[in-house]
């Protein structure tokens, strides 16, 4: 990873440095840790975290968290630790696949697990010109397995919030764990009236509220893209540049 | 079934009876009706059929269809069969559960089956004061074993359509057959900003088109209920008024 880029995040609260070709952390982490519950003091798992932009800006956010996270390239969960130090925000990264966690993270369990799982299913006999971006991008692990390592980390009553693809949606939702209830489903639309591009579902280990749907969270203002400054809706521009939270639907 | 009310339906076009105090039908049947891509021409299989107003609103919108309905109950089944002849519209009503259907069914398949399966789960050991409508509205039979038969009994290229209560989406969706593709979502909201309270789902068999979550359809003017007077959308009273489809988001 000799080729890196270094960007801001949170109007600037943030300085991450990430691979320029490889996997390159979008809003999508951003979104994902302004929808997390923390409250200082707590426990936050970060399930492949990659650079750390996730744990990052939720760090970021809220003081006081105890941020641990999981990534499975060494690349990647050396460059984590080097952005959370540059960063001055304290996150433990430790190198492991998901399907087998060192006995030190199975031997606890966390009020928020958080995950941002690989989008596209890996294309079948493409060669990979980038493994590093391949294994980013791909489905290695099938959802079930983030869904049920999550659950396993989890207090009772501990959050998970996971950002995904629309279009993964029956997958994602046929791999609901039944410890999970309260399942919140915020969908995130481009422009008003279109269809979802990605989710973020929230649930609550041995909740029993209903599943919700709710109204999609509209990402940028305007029936098409007419210009390219800056055209997010206030509250996404609030979480974008001001390090806010998102403002979640109630129950 | 003695106590009979005699309901108008798509503004008048339709007159249905139905049970004073069993399962009733309201504008679900009639959305999921508007929701159906039929043609002239074209056959369609209403699983679960009630006392036909889904069958009878498709059938009063797009002539020369060739209508089937399956339904458990007799009753129902025989009410379907009236109101259908009290209309002047074709539906030939099968009394059978959908686990069973006879071989005429089984020895055909359909260019549409349309579904409005049972709403909620069967409160475990209450007594039911009504056993039409106890089974009308209970989970008798899995989603899985609704969306396995629509799925069966599709022509290549047919088209499901089915509604459902959003609180059940993700078991809906974990039924989904692999022989069904380019599924579509429409929730419905009852007002801007609102969770959806039923969703649409429409599928094809055999196509390859990703899954779409699209943005909600609104059924209510205004952030809330302000006067008893008619307040829907002018899409949805398009549909409940005057027979219209309901506009469905493109691909």
């Amino acid at each position: 990873m000799e080729d890196l880029t270094h960007d801001l995040f949170l109007g600037g609260r943030l300085k991450i440095r990430q691979p320029r070709s490889g996997y390159r952390a979008g809003v999508d982490p951003v979104l994902l840790a302004a929808a997390v519950p923390a409250r200082t003091g707590q426990s936050v798992l970060d399930l492949g975290c990659g650079v750390g932009a996730a744990s990052l800006c939720l760090g970021a956010r809220v003081p006081g968290l105890s941020l641990f996270g999981v990534e499975l390239q060494d690349g990647y969960a050396e460059l984590a630790r080097r952005n959370a130090a540059e960063n001055g925000i304290d996150l433990v990264v430790t190198g492991a696949d998901l399907a087998a966690l060192p006995v030190d993270l199975r031997a606890r369990s966390f009020d928020h697990v958080i995950a941002n799982p690989p989008y596209f299913l890996r294309a079948q006999g493409s060669a990979a010109p980038d493994a590093g971006r391949e294994t980013a991008l791909a489905e290695a692990t099938p959802l079930t397995l983030w869904v049920e390592t999550a659950t396993r980390r989890l207090a009772p009553g501990g959050w998970l919030t996971l950002i995904q693809r629309a279009e993964r949606l029956p997958e994602l939702l046929a791999a609901l764990d039944t410890r999970l209830g309260s399942v919140d489903l915020l969908p995130l639309a481009p422009r008003v009236g279109r269809p979802a591009k990605l989710v973020i579902l929230r649930a609550r280990k041995g909740a029993r509220g209903t599943f919700r749907l709710h109204s999609p969270l509209i990402l940028h203002e305007g029936s098409r893209h007419e210009r390219d400054a800056d055209s997010y809706t206030p509250a996404v521009s609030a979480v974008l540049r001001h390090a806010a939270a998102l403002p979640w639907p109630g129950r």
